[in-house]
């Protein structure tokens, strides 16, 4: 199902993607944004036709899309259903909870307003990186309210379905807790350890690796984005963190023990330690991954590249004239130096034959 | 300058890479190992040829390797020492204080032995994964002891030289705070978040990005190595442990005001948010990049890609012949659908022909 016709308000990365996926399903899309030059490079890049200020010539679309921070969605809603700009509304802000209460307390239309949240795993902003493929496959929340009909409930729900996303149905609580436990928690997780960092000596720095460099990546990302979804969650976003900081607090005491003790004592301090270990590899191997299951135990094979044009090219070539799929890629960097080590994941029943492959093809291979 | 003669005791993933790269610059070595199987593995491998119990034949080897776990280290150099193995010693071990300590216990002659610490960034084990291109350019700390002669310190700096790694000079402690902060503090900080994991929902596990994937990923490592790391470098773990513990208290409690507070002060507490979040993006950009220095900062750009064997190969193969060096690459996954999304890292002068060449392609391409 799709809707026949839609207005997306707010032309930023999420809003022109949803614009293009729709665009590409043939339904008719009109655009608008606060900033004037925003709004026209999404209709140049073919995302849909600019808005008039009286709504669409042929009466209200099936449903409007409010693209806008999660701080906005209120307003915009209120001013979207006193215009009587769509039969349905509804939002993509990455909290929920903080949108529907300003919408009750603006005295918003909640029978035609069913918030959402599509999860694009995207860290980039502006229409410019816009995509119509950004939904496919992904998570799309949808919080229908006690005060929804359901025909607004299905033709919100056409919006993700016409993306090619998977809709999932949750309360606006339920979505605050889920996201602050595996989005906003660990981006402020890696803050904190990048805070540290500030403070280390260089030659502390050039001894990090691979490991340092995954825990703290995300921690570079939008400042200002970062604050305004952490301000919008802040309640359950802090119960993750208290509840992170125990655990660290708690690793904290062990290892201090272990620091003291050699005596008796010992031997329990090293079981806890191991306990907690246990259960961080544990919490990891819950996360779903690429197929949407648990993840599946892929094997790698490592292969040690020139680092410079053309090498890869080569590897894959070979890969894929042998019929084996690349599941994923991980490249080993040695600094200062112009060679690299490629780690690639592949399906255990694959790596016999891609180490033949590539060993055949001249490639210092192990698995 | 490079070693004539070594001995490398323990045959796990370090002790056989050290002793294939020794091989591979022309130098003698013998192989020992607790366990017969694991010498003989690495011996048919052609890491060197096995250690006689008299030691070698020719007499002490220049110098002797001791690449076994941090708690054995000392053991193992007072009856190497005792043998008369070698004419100086040193270690691989993750942290320096515990060895050195034992050392002294033990009475170990500390004129020969100077403490070691190649960083590999490897997360495997067994010799089978050894490689002699394992420290290519990668830091190797050395701790000289005040009780080292001259001749046995650059002995031993002869080692790492000669397995293409650069020699970083520091103390024991020193060394002991830089790997906690850099390495043994930032895999409990994992730890620490996926253990929240296992009490998640499904539903939430399901919202999981790229994010907390990477933040969590160093947590599924082997936790039996990971402990006896932890143990041994006990102290400076948990110092650093309490220091981002009490970054996320903070957060917390600034998440606290903001959650309650719609009033005068949410200012300065947004700033607080806002400062934090800073001090995160400014400890990020503190790690080296691939090249030694500061990350230089890539530029990006995006393809769909099926997913589907060969399509990567194309990808690659008509990057290089443009002459474009891809420095690393990104694999977004869609869970459940057919497609992926790669993301090349470029020099940001290589952003223009890398997009037009694969347009050309016929790849759906973004910057």
């Amino acid at each position: 199902m799709k809707p026949a016709s839609a207005i997306v308000i707010g032309t930023g990365l999420i809003g022109t993607s949803v614009a293009l996926a729709l665009r590409d399903r043939g339904v008719a899309v009109w655009l608008a944004d606060a900033d004037p030059a925003a709004a026209k490079l999404a209709v140049d890049i073919g995302a849909g036709q600019l808005l008039p200020d009286a709504g669409p010539e042929a009466g209200p679309a099936d449903v409007a899309v409010l693209a806008v921070p999660p701080p906005a969605v209120a307003a915009e809603l209120h001013g979207a259903q006193r215009r009587g700009l769509a039969r349905c509304y509804t939002d993509v802000a990455s909290v929920k909870q903080q949108p529907v209460a300003g919408a009750r307390e603006l005295g918003c239309d909640l029978t035609s307003y069913v918030p959402g949240h599509p999860l694009s795993g995207r860290e980039r902003s502006g229409p410019a990186a816009a995509r119509a493929d950004l939904f496919l496959g992904r998570p799309w929340v949808i919080c229908p309210l006690p005060e929804n009909d359901d025909q607004a409930i299905s033709l919100v729900e056409s919006v993700p379905e016409a993306c090619g996303a998977q809709v999932v149905a949750a309360s606006p609580a339920e979505h605050d807790q889920w996201v602050a436990l595996v989005s906003h928690a660990p981006h402020l997780v890696a803050v904190a350890m990048a805070a540290r960092l500030t403070v280390a000596p260089p030659s502390a720095l050039a001894l990090a690796g691979q490991g340092l460099r995954d825990v703290t990546r995300i921690a570079a990302g939008d400042t200002g984005m970062w604050s305004q979804i952490l301000s919008a969650n802040a309640g359950p976003v802090s119960s993750v963190l208290r509840d992170v900081a125990a655990e660290l607090t708690q690793a904290a005491g062990i290892l201090d023990g272990l620091a003291g003790a050699a005596g008796p004592g010992d031997e329990r301090t090293r079981t806890e330690l191991a306990a907690l270990l246990e259960r961080g590899g544990a919490g990891v191997h819950r996360i779903p991954g690429k197929r949407g299951g648990p993840a599946p135990e892929f094997a790698t094979v490592q292969v040690v590249i020139p680092d410079k044009p053309g090498e890869l090219a080569r590897l894959f070539l070979a890969a894929g004239e042998a019929g084996i799929n690349i599941e994923d890629i991980g490249i080993e960097h040695s600094p200062g130096l112009p060679v690299g080590v490629a780690e690639l994941w592949v399906r255990p029943e694959a790596v016999g034959p891609l180490t033949g492959v590539l060993a055949a093809a001249g490639w210092p291979v192990r698995r």
